[in-house]
């Protein structure tokens, strides 16, 4: 495969890997594995997963969800709150699939029950400890008044509750995401009892942020998982203990501009429109951009000491105090950057490329 | 104008008024005007300078050159060191327009003199303290090195020496902006003086970042200027010290989602896949990823003691201590956004509207 640019390069063994490895989990504890392709982002590698059996997705956005819907799903969860202003599309989009919406408050529940024309699942939105949106899972006046309108509405379907528990991206060790693991599940399971003594019985429950996922064994208490970051992992998620360096499928190619002996710096061509400006910081304090990967051949072994240690718009500068590694690299080779954060890396590259050089499209922008 | 999804909004009176100010700059000191398009990438922008008299442009990369040759400019700067690997592409740009490239390897010289079929001006790329791309600009043997390189060549002109004083970004006050300018100037002269003992004469001399040109007056020394950031401006140079906030030219326009009484949190459609992850630390040490403006009626004054507090994929909080704003905001209203880096925002969301809802395409991707 010939690169002269920066280009996203997918392994497509490794993406099988990492959804088989979650979706058995999901088999042995018998709940519905519904991923989350915010990812991805790609009619295509959507279809990777139907060919290992999943037939119901989760996506982030209206947009994202008439793209899978024109890529032919038909069960598909939008889990982030019902923008009202959008309902013209909600209508569509219901009128051909099964849609499930999120629900967190009183006004956007009258306003579907005004303007929805089609019938649509509706998941109660809990906050489970993440503070960034849903209902604080304690407040069940709050929630059983929600669950009673959309119980009363004629086109919505009340259908469970649903959190994410992204909290679990500030955990380190794998003892930290199973305890958030076991805390969010014992939450929503108290919500599920006390909705049940208010007569909302066989209400499910979902969850699944890729964290938990990873770690956890036993989902036997829930009804659903929806992780969507898995199918490729990244260095967020070694750096939260969720997966190995091996495990992460994808690299962003660079090629080399420039070398700087006096500093042990390589300039790339690959900056913020390629990786986002998502960062680790290290053990030693320094901020990470990508660490780096010498070729696809050796199955895209990490290099020592050397990582991105700056970034701008185009430009990504390499810090390679490794001297084995600054030597050997020319001007006109090819790098390959282990992304920080696949989803934002993705969506801004809007397409992919599998190791054999086919070429995939990957937003549904 | 209706809004129901993240959209950038800009308000064409402003950027004619930000673009003017620098060209007057420009003339009065009688140096070229030669502004950065990576800002905006738009070729409808792109004619809003044409129509003020601007006729030579610099762009950061082959692919964007493309676009802009295809919007009918015709003298382009890539401001980005040349990449070997895209040599194909840069002979098709040579063949059509006045391609002005940047080199700062013996290794990218000779290949350059290898394998351009069409003539090109050659800028040599000088590091005057940015420290991540070009030649340090005292190692005078180098440079002279390649500067023998290209005046021997064949097909490439030897232009000027090229500079980007990309550590004005971390100034925080006009006074160490203008001190910045001063030694990136003096560097610079010293160099072309140097250059000129070696008998390479008339070679020009090119600055010019945004905070620099925004806040110095007399560039009567150099040749040419290359700003890009001004046209719109962001929350960035504002801190900088580059303009005020009342000069920044674009917003980003977000549904509200939901309210949290109990945290005076907004919720917003409008995450990282829209502004970007950049951020700005205030005064307080606080993480701001955004102001807020509350209409566009009022001029897009900003909203006191709010700010974008934390930002995932699609998510957007703003933490709103100003009660008054708090309680006036309701679910299914639109707010707009100040951001933070307007390059990366303008990439990310690949369209704007005018303030009269014309839609302008914002990406060359």
């Amino acid at each position: 495969m010939k690169i002269i640019e920066p280009t996203l390069i997918v392994n497509k063994n490794q993406v099988i890997e990492n959804v088989s490895k979650i979706q058995k989990k999901a088999t042995k504890s018998n709940v519905r594995f519904r991923p989350h392709f915010k990812t991805h982002q790609s009619a295509e590698i959507g279809n990777w997963f139907k060919e290992l059996g999943v037939n119901c997705i989760t996506v982030s956005s209206v947009r994202m969800a008439e793209c899978f819907t024109k890529a032919g799903w038909k069960d598909i969860t939008i889990a982030f709150p019902v923008n009202i202003l959008e309902i013209e599309k909600i209508n569509e989009l219901a009128k051909s699939v099964q849609l499930n919406l999120l629900v967190e408050s009183v006004e956007t529940a009258k306003n579907l029950e005004e303007e929805l024309k089609y019938s649509v699942k509706v998941w109660i939105n809990i906050d489970t400890g993440y503070h960034r949106d849903g209902i604080e899972w304690n407040k069940i006046h709050k929630i059983i008044q929600i669950a009673s309108l959309i119980h009363n509405a004629r086109n919505m379907q009340l259908t469970g509750i649903l959190t994410h528990a992204g909290h679990s991206y500030k955990a380190r060790t794998r003892t930290e995401i199973l305890v958030i693991h076991e805390n969010t599940i014992n939450k929503m399971d108290q919500l599920r009892e006390k909705l049940k003594l208010e007569g909302y019985n066989d209400l499910q429950i979902s969850v699944g942020d890729t964290p938990t996922v990873s770690i956890a064994d036993d989902f036997s208490q829930v009804d659903e998982i929806r992780p969507g970051n898995f199918v490729f992992y990244d260095l967020k998620q070694v750096q939260i203990g969720s997966c190995s360096e091996e495990e992460i499928a994808i690299r962003l190619a660079c090629p080399v501009i420039a070398k700087y002996d006096e500093r042990n710096e390589i300039l790339v061509d690959g900056g913020a429109i390629h990786l986002s400006k998502d960062f680790i910081v290290d053990g030693s304090g320094r901020t990470i951009y990508g660490y780096i990967s010498q070729s696809m051949d050796k199955g895209f072994s990490k290099v020592k000491d050397a990582y991105v240690s700056t970034i701008s718009q185009e430009h990504g500068t390499i810090k390679a105090n490794n001297q084995d590694f600054f030597q050997n690299v020319n001007i006109g080779d090819i790098v390959y950057i282990i992304p920080i954060h696949a989803c934002l890396t993705t969506n801004l590259m809007a397409k992919l490329k599998t190791l054999s050089g086919k070429e995939i499209q990957a937003t549904c922008k």
